[in-house]
């Protein structure tokens, strides 16, 4: 896409992007199916009643996946090699909330191609879901 | 399922779990539809050929949700609440590429309930794919 | 769609359907997914390798859903009510082999409007992979 | 996994595994993708509606799938290869019905290493679902 455009030059601090999601049943199930992870309080009502949150909740790791896909598909965008992520869980992510996962550049390290970010997922009430920073390499085009 | 069981108190450091799965095309897209990361390098053979790794490459964070699964059903196990996780992106993941996730507990913070762990996932060669750290917490069942 | 046709009269003992499909690595692991059936047989390439059938096999029951799928859709079709099943499995399935599911009306048991149908999934090289029996009910339309 | 280790010595007559999980509409659809069970008291509410149980219904087999896991993942586990299944299909199980597969062991072929298991699905309220016996064969490890 971006063929001869260097992304790296282009990037500057403060750069921000967001990508947006109803979080389905169906996506809690599919994720469950390429992951492995049935923990009850994903996949059985019946448990997930009786549970911490009192209610199914979706995996965190799930809204995690937003970031990944603004890092890959936006800001930065395609060719953006991801080095590190932290991931702080706020608050659990209930079937059909809407997550708000949003980036924003905070460095830049010229020598190194690096551009650090921070990364943060919201519910449809603005509470906060996840926050952590991102840390991406990008190639010379 | 643990019902009446204080899933902390029978953890000590140093207990481990491992789960492994080999990471399809399938897994891959259906990824792709979940999170919305159709990031080229992920979904598109022709530019995957033309990117840095020079083929199609799995989502770094699909690896880290068997990790996600680890914790959930296995170490800790059911009931556990996922507070923070760090990840560092080693080795990118190839079509077919199989993934063990292992979790190890480092350190039991008694008065929080609060287990941190050791979370490594390998490929078949045993490169590291993904190393870091979770803190998860255990309530009182 | 059969409003007002009573398939139970319309059947004869010796009537046949049947259906084909190729199992893809794509059926196998979205089945795990359904079923949480991890079982590194269907899912772990490596694992696989160096068990029992040296490769990766799909879910016994998988095919077993073939039969099924005929008896719901073709012979008797909608409508049926599945009463039982008995399976044998005598061979893997192995990813890519193609299966044909096949039913023959043995018997009808006017009374009670039950079917009991002779039921086999056979691949590709025409060897039995399921054999057994089932045995239906078809409600008054 | 369970590399040196002799499954078929350490189980015993008596020994118990369980799995639950929520049936959604998710699981359903990718059911009948899969299996091609287009059956419309599974996929056609209109139609549902009008038949026998008067609501949409998950496909039987789909409930034995959870049989299959528990044999493969948990009792006996990995390895195991499976002979045979019998499946009475006691009560309908609908969206949302949270379903527990429960495997027990009651004989022990010892010259042939086969185990034979009592296999049942229950729903939320205990009503049984399925009924059967599988019978496994567990290889030298």
């Amino acid at each position: 896409m971006d063929d001869n455009i260097d992304t790296f030059q282009k990037i500057s601090v403060g750069d921000e992007a967001c990508f947006s999601k109803t979080i389905t049943e169906t996506d809690i199930y599919l994720y469950a199916g390429i992951t492995g992870d049935f923990n009850p309080v994903h996949v059985n009502k019946v448990f997930a009643a009786g549970s911490f949150f009192k209610e199914q909740v979706a995996h965190g790791m799930l809204s995690a996946g937003l970031l990944s896909a603004l890092l890959g598909t936006k800001l930065p965008g395609p060719g953006t090699i991801y080095l590190s992520q932290t991931l702080k869980f706020l608050s659990p992510v209930k079937v059909n909330d809407t997550i708000t996962a949003k980036v924003r550049v905070i460095e830049k390290v010229i020598e190194k191609r690096h551009v650090i970010l921070e990364t943060v997922c919201l519910n449809q009430n603005n509470d906060f879901v996840i926050t952590g920073e991102a840390r991406v390499f990008i190639p010379v085009p």
